[in-house]
């Protein structure tokens, strides 16, 4: 895998870990457990012990520590044993250590730092706060799935969503169209993601679309370093478009939907992604129903399940595959320029780069 | 594996492809999609998209073309992309195309010529054709199965028929008698096929024998180049045998029974087999049950299928394994110098042989 | 695999091979048949037969012989091929011969001897005898269990039982405290196996304790090569550990408890278990049910399962790793010191050392 290390990972639902549990997970192939004290702060950890390097994801919280449940090794938060069970407490050397990774839970994500520079937390994607109370209580569909392939057959699927015509053609009939993929966006590459703008002229659904009614609707995508990618859409009347001549209608203006999808590579050939959904309070919520909202993503999502999986077994029987890119590629291959030279400066960096 | 590719493989039973369907099969490694577009006609391409190399057997067929359903692009029938949604027609390359491999309905079967020399139709296996009206009517049963074992290990199986009379001495114990094992085939070894001619004296079953009646079963079977085996049989009065000294009772009379097994290496470790079975009308066909026949062979190829896959487990775990032959072996010592012979001189053919 | 091979491996409950059946299993990576005549005696093979490396052990016992059930080919007792249908007998070379291994049953279990040394029958560990009348009929659980991980990785979990403190502390928790982790045993390396001798003070339950009262546990533990361990416990008035200084109390009186954990290698990645438990009959039967015992075993054996296959999943995905043995690992410690002077007396006698 040819990632960026230095780079906030998503590692779980901030939600799906209480106070005093453990999350297990592999972050580019390294084991890592994410822990919740009772107070609520959280810990990340190499998930071996340094023992028999049994996971300590298999362990248990015991107030500010983490406890190994083979043989009962107890970690503090700094990552350093601090107590082996039949042995003199004054026997135990203060190198004795697991490896800690910087964590932060921002945007109702737990992200995870996994390069060896300072963790910089300006460079966590500004992913929506899900707290935030204009989305908040019309907040639709949240959850998560795993892809038995590499994490950039996840990433390029979400940088070029022409995908949306075709892949998704049936699941999405009421609101995709043939435009996703015959209206050309702009691309826009930018420091550390790609931007895409994007009019979908007269379309029967999306935006904000009353039953029946058609609208323009102007889409923006933001796919940020290491793997976060956000919608957003406002519908128009029809004729916007041209009008704008396809320049941003109402800069400033809060859209009506809001979407993330986080890309987390596990291993080599495994990928967890996250997504969510949220929509205006300024809209009639009465349409948006959390279940109804969850069936239809998953259906997508499940489309993309099959067909990436289906994708990485041709590329493992293929040796020395290509790609030859189209049109609607600019997206990936801005995404790739941006990679590439961050990890190429990052391996050009003292701090030596990790096992991973 | 080491198989001869200018030859014709069965690909999948022609029913099984309906207009405007398609089916993705792999073939001697090589990811094939085969699609019948609305007039009836097959085409079959390698199984890449040459954009991502998403798997076009996801696809879907549009009138004379295939589309890609991951981002759309449209390829017609000799493989070259005529459409790229978002693209203007005149920048599309015309040497974007995927490989077609030369495809062929014939026996009720479709078949997928592999190799690089041109394609021979006089090479196609002689499969009685399943809608040849003496037997088609009194058609029995038709199926298809996987083995996870190499491909040779399932003609092997075929090859040698004195198996019957001990690993299927069970669920075949009203047919088979040791006689398939004791009594002596002739074996003749042909251009590309094997010859087995083999009288069962005084058998409680088969050949088209009444019930409590015993006869003498003339059975004959020719194993052909890459991989089908026909075998036919007729009974005669208890003595016939010894009468004719072991030679063939009637030439150019029709079989009672006649049976197709279709061998096709898909991968390395993966097998695909086509079976089917059919009575001459002249014979009583009550007795003739299509579910019946379907339980009985399914029963006998389950138990080929278990002892195949333990045996290639076993070589898996065996290095620098060897055979031993026996006198039963003949057929497959023939076979493998047929094959042996076919493989070197495409080897040192011009043409350069294909990736897999 | 780094194990000695001159060594007797547990491969079945004896009563688990009937008159006539078969069983295979692998034993340091060779495949391995074991059956048993009509008069009840046991032969081991190679699970490979000559012809085409089928598997004998979905073979057939004939009276005093094994036949491979694909082809036909029959075996005597020492290996030999004595009977292949279709060819005349004295056309058989007397050299087709399976590998044969010693093969005896001893302590109502199956032993086979893996090495090419001569094999040693006082080298079978003194596994107390399931027929023994005074503990046959208090016999409480006998079973066996798989593990998805290397064979050394079971060893060490039964060489360290400070696990039973955290691993099993909810599963046990009527029956271990703390105290198996706190309380240090005395170690004592011998010629073929490693004892430890562990007071536990003042326990709620174990050692035949009545309910209500407290104990102070004597605990004997012997782990033999290859992978053998013999638990021993009786319980004595609290304050019999301190009066005695930690000796052994009445040497040569019988056990309250046994029980018995067999690890046998199969391949580099799984391990069969095979464990019982017996109470001696001077201690009242009436609270040993059966089942009880079977439901409480299993439910902690699971927990060792869960948490091993774990920890090899672990190194798998941890190159060079290593472990950082604490003062319970000494059992650990003291094995693997005579593993390794016996895997290095084999590798240097002349006897060329067997393939695995």
């Amino acid at each position: 895998m040819n990632y960026v290390r230095n780079a906030w990972y998503a590692a779980s639902w901030a939600c799906d870990i209480a106070a005093e549990k453990l999350l297990g997970i592999r972050i580019l192939n390294d084991p890592i457990v994410i822990w919740r004290n009772a107070a609520g702060a959280l810990t990340a950890f190499e998930d071996r012990c340094i023992h028999r390097l049994a996971p300590l994801s298999l362990g248990r919280c015991e107030g500010e520590k983490l406890r190994c449940m083979y043989h009962g090794l107890l970690y503090d938060r700094t990552g350093r044993v601090v107590d082996i069970p039949g042995q003199e407490k004054n026997r135990i050397p203060d190198t004795l250590r697991v490896r800690t990774y910087p964590v932060v839970e921002r945007h109702g994500c737990v992200w995870v730092w996994m390069g060896n520079a300072a963790a910089d937390e300006s460079l966590i994607p500004p992913v929506i706060d899900l707290d935030q109370p204009a989305y908040a209580n019309y907040f639709s569909a949240q959850g998560q799935m795993d892809f038995a392939a590499e994490g950039f057959l996840v990433s390029d699927n979400l940088l070029d969503l022409s995908h949306l015509s075709f892949l998704h053609a049936e699941s999405f009939d009421d609101l995709v169209s043939q435009a996703w993929a015959r209206e050309p966006p702009k691309f826009t590459k930018r420091e550390r993601s790609v931007r895409t703008e994007q009019w979908l002229r007269s379309q029967p659904f999306g935006g904000g679309s009353k039953p029946g009614e058609r609208v323009d609707t102007y889409t923006r995508t933001d796919f940020y370093v290491p793997g976060v990618l956000v919608i957003m859409d406002r519908g128009y009347p029809v004729g916007t478009a041209d009008t704008l001549n396809g320049q941003e209608p109402d800069p400033g203006q809060p859209a009506y939907s809001i979407s993330g999808h986080l890309v987390t590579p596990m291993t080599s050939r495994s990928t967890r992604y996250f997504f969510w959904a949220a929509f205006h309070r300024d809209y009639d919520p009465s349409i948006h129903d959390h279940d109804a909202v969850m069936t239809y993503a998953q259906k997508g999502f499940n489309e993309d399940k099959k067909m990436i999986e289906a994708q990485q077994q041709i590329l493992d029987s293929t040796p020395g595959w290509r790609f030859i890119p189209t049109r609607n590629d600019r997206g990936v291959l801005f995404y790739n320029q941006i990679l590439e030279k961050l990890v190429r400066e990052e391996s050009s960096q003292v701090n030596p780069s990790s096992s991973s």
